[in-house]
């Protein structure tokens, strides 16, 4: 676990979590939030959909980017007050993610830090959006 | 599972999904997500922290709306383009939430639909956002 202070902060500081999304993933996020969609849990269903194949939640690849803020930059000591999410394209269980926060404007009076955030497989993004937080301070 | 389909729905048109947050769900949680931030699991930790117990995830709160949109309105068959989240109050273990998607615009040359969506627990909001969804279509 890590703590970036607000006045260590600069824009441009970046960090990134990256997780493999495995089918226990996929089925613990169905029980954890209730969403049992057949895209989520039904092979035979999936293939006949326009996915092809069972796709993990997007709130379950968003999560991610909740892992970077809380326990990488700035970790420990954060409130999460915003986020907002762009669901670009489905990822597929096995596929692995890499969610990365980067620093796009500091508020120094109210130690909020704005984040532009993005989810990658390989080079595809298939999340994009922006978090808002308090950062912890020195001061 | 329900389909409501783009043509049966209506501005204002809404529905619920609500959950108790149990222990298990945000340890779970933390597990998929990758975030172990201790505010979630330390309850020492915790009670010196600003919000003087353990709390959810706010993104396990999040995943209560895709909930609502993947499984009840338009339910199966959504696809789901976006998600903003504000995250207003935390959310104690042991607290029951409910999640409500209401319909605020309707895009009918694309079939998306916009929806205001809300998070209580009892009276008070703890999370406030919109979602985008491509709803499944009769045509």
């Amino acid at each position: 676990m890590t703590t970036v202070y607000f006045e260590d902060i600069k824009i441009g500081d970046f960090a990134e979590y990256g997780k493999t999304i495995t089918e226990a993933d996929v089925l613990l996020f169905s029980a954890v939030s209730g969403d049992n969609n057949p895209v989520h849990l039904n092979q035979s269903y999936a293939e006949q959909s326009a996915f092809k194949t069972r796709i993990a939640h997007g709130m379950l690849t968003a999560s991610l980017i909740s892992t970077v803020v809380g326990t990488r930059l700035p970790g420990e000591g954060t409130i999460y007050l915003s986020q907002s999410t762009r669901f670009k394209a489905p990822v597929q269980l096995g596929e692995t993610v890499t969610a990365r926060a980067t620093v796009a404007e500091l508020f120094p009076e109210k130690k909020r830090v704005r984040f532009i955030t993005e989810c990658r497989v390989g080079d595809k993004v298939v999340l994009e959006g922006e978090s808002l937080v308090l950062a912890p301070s020195r001061g």
